[in-house]
């Protein structure tokens, strides 16, 4: 068994996680930050990450449904408020679709994930299923991947802005509003863990929490970049971009 | 099989269930609503149903999770804010907990839900888990005892105010809120469930749903009941009102 860390020591190794296992460090998001996609790649890139966008609210709400305190769950709400918004033409949803149609994908086609990737699927809905069935402190400790976020989607607004012409202020306002929406929501979520996290066993599951979210992110950068990176793979059923049509 | 019933005629089936089956009908609400009840009884009585109250947002978000479309979820979200509230001192939860305060029941206690029997909890929880696991349509349909509800909540605050001394507008505070709340959410919950129960299979689900619905309610009353009508019955750890103690 390990040893019982300080709540220092644990917030140290959950940062660790993200330094060595975060999805920045994924050759897939290097060549979209550098410019190196064509659209057909960004496109697949969308449309397959709009599966997790989409089931984020779903993900909150099993949450949600395993919280008995009202407090802690009007303070989770926040979170499917942000992404299904108030209103129609409003949240990180809508925010993704408007990206989605800027790079020249039809909305109807992403909302319905037809040509999603079947990975892509299973990895959001294996978060899905975590966050219903594990205890709530790994539910809770598997959303600390946006301890990592500001980062990425700072260096992605600039990537995006420096490398392609759909990149503009209305295309990616999902991304800046994160920049808002992502430390507020992670203080919250690192506080609870840190405080909640009482034993060496608790402590090894949020750290597995950790691992396993980084795991849902990355295996969905594999299958892009397998599917559409390396010529001759996208699978049969997937997304098939105009320039790889024969 | 049965045979496939109209719109029309489905929801007259439902209407019948509630006219057969609904709590108002239960020896405890005529006890209750007539004035027969003492404090310590209507104390049972709010803190039993406090199990049911608080649960009402998990059950709530294990629907929402269940949810694939954007606008559905919208909608439903509102009655987690309905009951959870929008900061500290509001929603329906809240205000119950205004009642227990009024009839002389401690905060804390009722929250905790110690004192509470447990058939009440075993049948809360089998409502939680009937909307986590059912399909969807059913999960919709259990809520339609909210059809039922605009009809109780004025008798109860019409008893109410004419046989106890509690009773006045700030411990009602929650009936007559839900006198508003529960007509718009049962309409669109109606709606959905007659449009979307196409065969009679899934019709058969949603009767089978309201029935499952009705039990639950009823259940709670029976307990409730059992232990504090009926004298010498109040199972081991439950809360015993003061008139009880010897």
């Amino acid at each position: 068994m390990n040893a019982l860390l300080s709540p220092d020591e644990l917030e140290a190794r959950l940062r660790q996680i993200g330094a060595e296992r975060y999805h920045d460090l994924h050759p897939f998001h290097k060549l979209l930050h550098g410019g190196k996609l064509n659209r057909g790649q960004v496109q697949a890139w969308v449309l397959n990450r709009y599966c997790y966008q989409g089931a984020i609210p779903r993900k909150d709400a099993a949450l949600l449904s395993r919280m008995h305190d009202v407090e802690l769950r009007r303070e989770w709400r926040r979170r499917i408020v942000d992404h299904d918004g108030s209103g129609p033409g409003d949240g990180g949803i809508e925010r993704w679709l408007v990206l989605a149609e800027c790079v020249g994908l039809d909305r109807g086609y992403v909302v319905s994930t037809d040509g999603a990737l079947a990975a892509t699927k299973f990895a959001v809905e294996a978060y899905v299923r975590f966050v219903r069935e594990r205890p709530l402190l790994e539910a809770i400790a598997s959303s600390l991947t946006e301890l990592f976020a500001p980062g990425i989607h700072k260096e992605r607004i600039a990537g995006l802005l420096q490398h392609y012409d759909f990149a503009d202020d209305k295309s990616l306002s999902y991304f800046r509003k994160r920049l808002d929406e992502a430390p507020r929501d992670v203080k919250f979520g690192l506080a609870y863990v840190l405080r909640e996290a009482r034993t060496a066993e608790q402590q090894q599951g949020v750290i597995d929490a950790l691992l396993f979210k980084t795991d849902v992110l990355w295996a969905q950068l594999d299958a892009l970049h397998h599917a559409y990176v390396e010529p001759g793979n996208i699978p049969p059923g997937a997304f098939v971009p105009e320039e790889m049509t024969t």
